[in-house]
């Protein structure tokens, strides 16, 4: 049976679902919409996604949205089958503190991040608009109080749970659109277990080819 | 060994767990923290939540934060263990869609929602500020159109997945803060389905009891 990834690789979480297919190996066609527009589609709001977003994914007849959900997903049913790698522990303790780190990566990592992307890269691509300072350095002080927790949660770790797991790969794609941007990468070079910890995650393969895939897709779109 | 939760009735995150855990039928503690502040002490940001934030569980010696993750962790650890309640299913499929409709309520239903609680209810008690009518009048216009889709997504079903699952459970606390209030309750009330469902809600014990513990905490502080 196909698994059918709808979305394209300049969406953050399309890319969280990508990364995840490769780290587990699994086999994967991506079907990226016709335009951004059509999300809002009749067809599309009543056949893939009801609110009308990306990324959806349909392994056969089954059918599941919201990129946090799928990795969970594809991790539950396919993790062990076509490699080693585990991204959701078994024991319930472990996997309920991979939860926990995921509840971090949702709840305070990512909303001051993901507002830095929109101002940084999507306004101006998408919607010829001019980034608002005000906003990016509000979630700038913001961020770096966070990234000042997440330095000492990864004092002696290599990765949040110590193994690599879905929380640490849930932060690649909008860390790479901020860090690639020369003003900010201080954040997470300033921070040495946080460094580190980028280091070791840009350098893993699901995640080193992805962001080829998302650099070619804004040098070409 | 007993299951003791930090946090208080006032909390929306920490009635999440509060529901979960009476669902399930679990002994536990609760144990208020001294005051708001002290959420913000370095013992409590080192031993307890590093971002300062309720709810933490103790399962004796085991610690987890963050609402979805503590209940998710309880429902795999105890379900099934002090009564026949099962609120993330066993079949990898059902609870893949449980996951997509906490996503739902995540990151739809409940920042529209929380944004009107802030300003109906903690503003004016916590900060003595008076609600800002302009960002109640544009959550309350984002949470109709997502109560249009939870809509359709409960046709023909008594829960968001058939049967009651976290993903139901999560959005009662602060439904229950925002329904209360009379200029709001049609936002559930016009939609026939939404309103059974609330009803459905309401009902079951779990809930129906957490709301008079949230009832007179407020009454009461
Ligand atoms: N909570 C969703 C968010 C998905 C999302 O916001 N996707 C964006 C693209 S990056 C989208 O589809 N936006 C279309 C729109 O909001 O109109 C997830 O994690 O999958
Ligand atoms: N994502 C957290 C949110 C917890 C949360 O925001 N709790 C509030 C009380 S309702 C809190 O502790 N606030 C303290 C603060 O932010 O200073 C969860 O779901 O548990």
């Amino acid at each position: 049976m196909t698994i059918k990834l709808i979305g394209y690789a300049a969406s953050g979480p399309t890319t969280k679902v990508i990364i995840t297919l490769k780290e587990l190996g699994i086999p994967y066609e991506l079907d990226p919409p016709a335009t951004y527009q059509s999300l809002k589609d009749d067809d599309y709001i009543k056949n893939k996604h009801p609110f009308g977003k990306m990324p959806v994914l349909f392994d056969g007849d089954f059918r599941i949205t919201e990129s946090r959900a799928i990795c969970r997903y594809l991790a539950s049913k396919y993790q062990g089958k076509y490699n080693d790698t585990i991204l959701l522990p078994n024991d319930v303790h472990q996997a309920s503190l991979v939860d926990q780190y995921i509840s971090y990566e949702s709840f305070y990592y990512d909303p001051p991040l993901s507002k830095i992307v929109y101002q940084e890269k999507v306004a101006k691509k998408f919607f010829d608009k001019d980034p608002d300072l005000e906003v990016i350095k509000e979630n700038r002080e913001e961020l770096a109080k966070v990234l000042d927790v997440f330095e000492k949660l990864l004092e002696g770790k290599e990765y949040l749970n110590g193994e690599c797991s879905l929380a640490d790969l849930f932060i690649c794609p909008n860390t790479y659109h901020v860090y690639c941007i020369d003003a900010h990468s201080d954040l997470w070079d300033s921070r040495p277990n946080v460094k580190n910890w980028w280091n070791r995650l840009c350098n893993r393969d699901s995640v080193k080819t992805t962001f080829e895939e998302i650099k070619s897709f804004w040098e070409n779109n």
